[in-house]
């Protein structure tokens, strides 16, 4: 129950440990073939998805390196730890960043995004989460995109966490490039990263003088054409995303949303129910942050749930350690899932002394997902 | 027998086939701390050997980001396909290469090394592959360790596919950096690359200004240092590291060299009883390049082997298209696998109209495995 990695289904487990197939082969490349189609589906875009053999982060560096040059402006919506990660590449690579701090916990204010492209004529790119991890806000990527696509600049949206929890309609917002990763809502293990390029951001790449050669996204594309990669891809993990994509789409890319959507909201209205609150102002569907009561120990919830009760869920990261625990609801999860992460979460919490009525919690979850029953 | 993806053992698939657990837990770190200590066995280092969720052209990148500034000279020792590419990254990076190209098939000569260092004495930095996949040769490295480790420069080797199956004492032969990646005679699925890093080169750290992020060695150092990432690792494909680490420290390091050099021997004197000739002059133990005989379409020797015969090997690569076929050992193979290849390579050709008396070949490798039988 953690924002990633995010359990793997048994039968996406199993496609992964078949035979490895050379990567160089008519067989694979007909893999990639099916994987590149439905990637667009499920990331909402008619722009080709590149994969890369990489964490996030690596996507995440893809989306500066190849868009952008040394002395750039880029505007960097920093509202936690994956928002101020943006902002360390560009310092890594000489892109000017110009950093909007949203307080954490709340979502970014497209208007003042407005503003900053305003004063900063030359601003090549903006920079956001759509879900952020750190905090569970959801951004509202929908204005922003309306705000972005008027100007010059690009839109780069960090999905890694949000995507298939939390809508983001790519190409009708005017999102320029989805970066993502295999981990979360993509229901992997992680060690795959991703990049959707629009048209708009294609236009970009000619002119980025930023160095880079494993993350060239020139490569990538020409490669991506011929459903190949430049470098030796990861051929298991791309296996079990044929397998995860096809499940994704037999379930429906509306409906994986929805369920997301319904297992967030009982649980929020869970821990509502045990007295608890909520950290974030605009919450995601991809994890729900709460704040740890007062005279609890935020970091005991988590490790007694872990090593006592067998279920994983997060604590806070930076500022928030020990304030907030998160509980995601992202990937091969179901409404029982939820409310055993709910029954563990009242099992430790009256261990560690907070007082409650038992099944106050998990009863509000069972309430919700019986009106929703069909 | 392609050399990489090699054949991944079914214990280890299983292995990777586990339930993911969480990266950022007790119980991933106690992994990861095994698999660093095993790593610098069977890498034949006691330098840290630090693991990238990437492919193996992620680690090359890494071993020139991370030593390397602006403007700096390093020597390419150029002799196929994998030599060329430390070229292109440095390149890439405004590095100033000094190539050293050697003929394909040849391995490279210390003493030309020797005397490029001499006439160039602000280099910073040697690359050579041990062994090169795309011709089938093994470099001295040995000796390129005596000479390089005289001067103030680094030596980075790519150890890609020679690991496990060629002799390399780096830290005796004065290897600064070995650089590896899982597909090859780790026997994993591809998606790590390795990189290991000696106090000199550690110095090289500080100095270095090229721009990184994903691979910056100093974070991955500090996190290596408490058997972390910086970024999110590919859990499943270390789990299976973890595994078969354990594969190879049974059967021991020497063992392992031991029989990659039979198995390689082997087909060696098979393709030559079948009347064929070797491409390389010094043939490396992780695969045996072949040349195709006149009037023998080579394209077709592959693709029968795989789509007729279900064996995979490899053909030419670049200006070898079609002009020789590669036949692995490494990873996960013995005695019975190498006489298969030997034994579909016969039916193949013999199809193809090449003409030579039926069992020859595999009667050659019969021959040896039975001398050398215990």
């Amino acid at each position: 129950m953690s924002p990633g990695p995010t359990r793997v289904a048994e039968e996406v487990l199993l496609k992964m440990a078949d035979t490895i197939i050379h990567h160089r082969t008519p067989q694979f490349v007909s893999v990639l073939k099916s994987v590149n189609e439905k990637l667009k589906k499920v990331f909402g875009t008619n722009n080709p998805v590149c994969t890369f053999a990489s964490s996030g982060t690596g996507a995440m560096e893809a989306s500066i390196v190849n868009f952008l040059s040394k002395g750039d402006k880029a505007i960097i919506i920093r509202g936690g730890k994956f928002g101020e990660r943006f902002g360390e590449i560009c310092l890594a690579y000489g892109v000017e960043a110009i950093n909007y701090d949203v307080p954490w916990g709340e979502g970014c204010n497209a208007t003042v995004v407005a503003g900053l492209l305003e004063k900063n004529p030359g601003v090549k790119a903006v920079y956001s989460t759509l879900a952020e991890t750190s905090t569970g806000v959801v951004n509202d990527i929908k204005q922003l995109g309306a705000i972005v696509s008027k100007t010059g600049a690009i839109l780069i949206v960090d999905a890694i966490s949000g995507l298939t929890a939390d809508e983001m309609k790519a190409d009708e917002w005017g999102v320029d490039v989805i970066v993502g990763g295999s981990q979360k809502g993509l229901m992997l293990p992680p060690g795959l990263g991703f990049m959707s390029v629009s048209p708009k951001a294609q236009k970009f790449i000619e002119t980025s003088n930023l160095p880079k050669f494993y993350f060239n996204l020139k490569e990538a594309l020409k490669a991506y054409a011929k459903d190949d990669t430049p470098w030796t891809p990861a051929v298991s993990l791309i296996m079990g995303l044929d397998s995860i994509l096809d499940m994704i789409l037999k379930e429906g890319v509306d409906a994986t949303l929805a369920r997301h959507a319904k297992l967030a909201e009982a649980t929020r209205s869970a821990v509502k129910a045990l007295g608890l609150e909520l950290y974030p102002k605009s919450p995601s569907n991809a994890v729900t942050t709460v704040k740890v009561p007062s005279n609890i120990d935020g970091a005991a919830i988590v490790k007694k749930l872990r090593d006592e009760q067998g279920i994983t869920i997060a604590g806070g990261q930076d500022v928030l350690t020990g304030k907030v625990f998160r509980i995601a609801h992202l990937g091969y999860m179901d409404e029982y899932d939820t409310i055993s992460a709910i029954a563990g979460l009242e099992i430790v919490l009256s261990q560690l002394g907070y007082k409650f009525e038992f099944g106050k919690g998990v009863g509000k979850a069972i309430e919700m997902f019986a009106k929703s029953a069909k």
